[in-house]
């Protein structure tokens, strides 16, 4: 079983790193960008077969080591 | 317009970051992890209004700057 974990900075915290891919995009000449965030995605390949398992062991890991919940958010789909 | 762009390593190339992670994982006791690939994520807001333009238009962008062909793939949603 795979599990997709997607960690975001949350709203209204600072992306140094997504600002930094909207200047060069300008730089390159496309316009039309209104606004970049980046945020990393952890594919796991998972031994458990359970979904909601999954789900639930994907969630400990986000909270203990995948995100920094003070300033990210996770998402978690099973695949 | 919301795009969001996922790059990821192509299969065969090594992943240091994901193999961090999976490591950390077994150090914290998060047993039946097999594998962990981890990659990058980008929001883009775009004032494009005709999906199929926008897709092109972030394709362009992912082959200029987003990804790094030789060794990364990379995929487009439009959301």
């Amino acid at each position: 079983m795979k599990a997709r974990v997607t960690v975001m900075l949350k709203n209204g915290v600072l992306d140094p790193q997504g600002e930094a891919v909207h200047h060069a995009l300008d730089a390159l000449g496309f316009d039309g960008v209104n606004g970049v965030r980046q945020g990393k995605v952890i594919l796991l390949e998972l031994a458990e077969t359970d979904a909601a398992a999954a789900e639930k062991n994907v969630g400990e890991m986000c909270e203990k080591l995948l995100a920094n919940t003070v300033i990210e958010s996770y998402s978690i789909e099973i695949l």
